[in-house]
């Protein structure tokens, strides 16, 4: 059985997947000099004084003392790498176009003609300007999965994009765009076929004017419930426009597509000390065979990649995006200054004791989710990019918001890893979990999708984690269902609004 | 046909109900001396230069020349009084206690041992901790309502209070008590009879101390789906905890109750010019009825009574309550300015065209609803009054949140004014209609309860809607069922979260 694990091939620590003692073997040829407990790191070979500590690629620090191999390595052994100013990070310093050859290279998608992706569902998709018309939506929608979706038999659901937005909101205020961007972008989500119903009241603020084409503002897209006469009119008139949507979606037919139509997010929640060992580094192989095979994939939580930023910006070929990725964490930390949050308590004793000497390493248990590849374009929360590969999309940590902006910004399924557990799922795009540990796996056999904690007890690699985890995520893009969707889980949409309810 | 409506009985103007032209009446007495638009105040008697003009009756402005009885009054004709700070509100000058006498003093309701207010449902209401949970609730709570809710005829429902709080927030930020108290208080809502079923994920930043109180955090009430051995074992664990509280629910009955056991919460939304005219009016002596019988009103939405809000202080006996009212106020002044939102735009053109001369005169018509009673107490959003009568709730204009907060402070039904119609229903409590003109009432007949636009066709008074509207309240609290709950439609739960997502 196998004692440590590591992240990157260049790295010259390991990590222990259980508590060692002195003596045991950390590789075939390094033995431990003294005890470790699990999850911390272990030197694989002799570093001198100052010599540079590398984990995930990176620089964590630099030996205060020299290291023998075996030595157990923690923040009192490091000196910290100054870290540099967000205006001044310097990027494509570290591109890797030394990817993964992806052992598929088509999934079964829905092609959406015109569009960069296809969908990995199909999905009616009911936006709605305001929370005002979500109660007789509802309703609506209970009957027509009852009534109508027998006839369609290709459609998939039919979902209600229910969100807090749209009215009693500063429309006008300066951060309001991001909310208005989220709504306008999830009805354009590849799993909804290109297929507008956009469902307002009639005297909200969110108009259509500003979530729609002008072109696209018309009575075969768009209904306003003051506009019909009685309750049984508005149900009349969402059936029949229903109906002439599902009729073309049932059109839809699954096809042998290329990765370059299809967008994956990539999230985690409920970390533990052993998500950013085995889960995020699992999750960040796939995300490299992915990219390597041409699709997009999107990572995110700014509050978790905070503190790495300067690797993220490493690993940027352009100087625009390099700066976009500097605005973002500046907008970020203004934003938290200002709520009175304070960034000071990290990384915290429990961090520590998990194996964590500093706030970077923290952050690159998160970042390592988005693997080795360059990051081809940075975006605004709920934005959609316009190249493909790997996306830095810069939404909050928040799961639910995380995935509602990810839902915007035109990912068609989300992979999502979890420490502690959580049922997350998403009703627009089928989500995978990927837990860190074996015993989260065992217990919750029928919430979690893959085991990543078999990396930890030595019986996979995170290359072989990472494959298995990229052919479920074909087979998920091509119409296999994750354990929560199978199961009916669904969890609401939370549009990020950062501006003022009034 | 009467031609113009009064809105207190100390007014010196009248609200023309329909285009007036020369030599139409304004009373019996007076007669127009021009033409005079729709919903414009006409004077009802010689006010002298600087003399005083009065509309609900509060001070508008003062005459900038001698105006003679059946003159048109508008924004032209008005010397502004000068609005008074913040800091230096008059209070304890308007306290009006000869309020008429209620047609009913009970209603048949289902009392809570122990606590001030009477359920006017019986409802099981299931709190969360965190959106994690809610996909798998969901499908629970599906179930229980084909397999247990049969078992249990005396319980109305059960309802998910499904919000976005509880992870992914700054916790310990200052702003975060409100959303924590939101969520600690709803769980308290009479209409859930004392029964605490709280469920959580388990590794949410909302953990069960912040939110409920430590006797009540045990099995009895508290579950984390963390805890158990999955989804199979955790549904039975929901089944169980939720069968005890439907078997203590079930035994509650209706029982005649003083109005001292009844707290409502009044609200408007989608208004029109004669939202202030009829509705609202209308709404304000059904809450002078109310509050004369014992009873408990709240009105709340900040943004709409800002402009206004001497008038409100006028009302309060006591100076602390006052400078809780200045201090709410200013918090909100604060959080919106420093959102950006630009309040300089009031009145707008179409407010001035539609007879409102002044943002006080704007203000007035949402105010209306609070009647003429003293305002016994002032909360902040999401608090518990402690006190019976009048309370100002200072939460947003939003319907949602402030139906939310509403529901946090303890309303167990709620009171709507419409101008423009919205379809608006809460889950864990009823939602009455009442719309301000009489055509929203033929062209949504059946999403409308009361029609306060007889009042503007001259068919009835404001006494006589707001006894109508009396009536139905105490019908409501009693059992009868609303429009939108006859058709069983509910919105979603939008708690008020000014602190950041992270
Ligand atoms: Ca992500
Ligand atoms: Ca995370
Ligand atoms: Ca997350
Ligand atoms: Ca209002
Ligand atoms: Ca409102």
């Amino acid at each position: 059985m196998r004692n440590t694990v590591m992240m990157r091939s260049n790295d010259n620590v390991a990590i222990a997947i259980h508590d060692l003692k002195k003596g045991d073997h950390a590789t075939a040829e390094v033995c431990v000099n003294e005890a470790i407990p699990q999850a911390h790191k272990v030197a694989l070979v002799d570093i001198p004084k100052n010599g540079v500590v590398r984990r995930y690629g990176v620089v964590l620090g630099y030996a205060k003392a020299a290291i023998k191999a075996g030595d157990w390595i923690n923040e009192t052994s490091l000196i910290l790498p100054k870290s540099p100013e967000l205006h001044d990070m310097p990027y494509n310093t570290n591109i890797d176009t030394d990817l993964p050859t992806p052992p598929r290279t088509t999934f079964m998608g829905y092609d959406n003609e015109g569009s960069d992706y296809a969908g990995t569902r199909n999905i009616l998709g009911i936006q709605t300007t305001v929370q005002c018309v979500v109660g007789i939506l509802k309703v609506a929608v209970k009957k027509m999965k009852q009534d109508l979706l027998p006839k369609y038999p290709n459609v998939d659901d039919i979902v209600i994009i229910s969100h807090a937005y749209g009215c009693g909101v500063a429309i006008d205020a300066p951060e309001a765009k991001i909310p208005i961007r989220a709504v306008r972008n999830i009805m354009k989500n590849p799993n909804f076929g290109g297929q507008l119903m956009v469902v307002g009241l009639g005297c909200e603020k969110l108009t259509p004017e500003r979530v729609m084409d002008e072109a696209d503002i018309n009575d075969d897209n768009f209904i306003l419930l003051q506009d019909h006469h009685g309750f049984q009119n508005i149900l009349k008139a969402l059936y029949a426009m229903a109906e002439k949507k599902l009729a073309v979606l049932n059109q839809r037919q699954r096809v042998a597509l290329p990765l370059s139509k299809l967008s994956v997010g990539m999230q985690c929640g409920g970390s533990d000390a052993f998500s950013g060992v085995t889960a995020n580094p699992a999750a960040g192989y796939a995300s490299d065979l992915l990219v390597s095979g041409g699709a997009t994939v999107m990572f995110s939580e700014v509050t978790e990649v905070r503190d790495g930023v300067e690797f993220i910006a490493q690993r940027i070929p352009d100087k625009p995006n390099c700066d976009k990725l500097a605005q973002e964490m500046s907008w970020y930390d203004h934003y938290l200054a200002e709520g009175g949050v304070d960034r000071s308590a990290n990384p915290t004793p429990g961090n520590k004791a998990g194996g964590l000497s500093t706030i970077v390493e923290k952050s690159m248990g998160s970042i390592a989710k988005s693997g080795a590849a360059p990051v081809s374009q940075v975006v605004s929360a709920g934005e959609i990019p316009t190249k493909h590969g790997l996306i830095f999309n810069a939404t909050p940590a928040s799961d639910f918001v995380c995935g509602t902006m990810q839902l915007a910004s035109g990912m068609a399924m989300e992979v999502f890893m979890t420490g502690r557990g959580t049922p997350y799922n998403l009703e627009a795009a089928p989500v995978i979990k990927v837990c860190s540990r074996t015993d989260l796996k065992e217990f919750w056999q029928d919430l979690i999708d893959i085991n990543a904690g078999t990396i930890a007890t030595g019986d996979k690699t995170v290359e072989e984690v990472g494959t298995e985890l990229f052919n479920f995520i074909i087979d998920v893009a091509s119409g296999a269902k994750p354990v929560a969707e199978q199961l009916g889980l669904y969890n609401d949409i939370c549009i990020f609004n950062p501006a003022p309810i009034t």
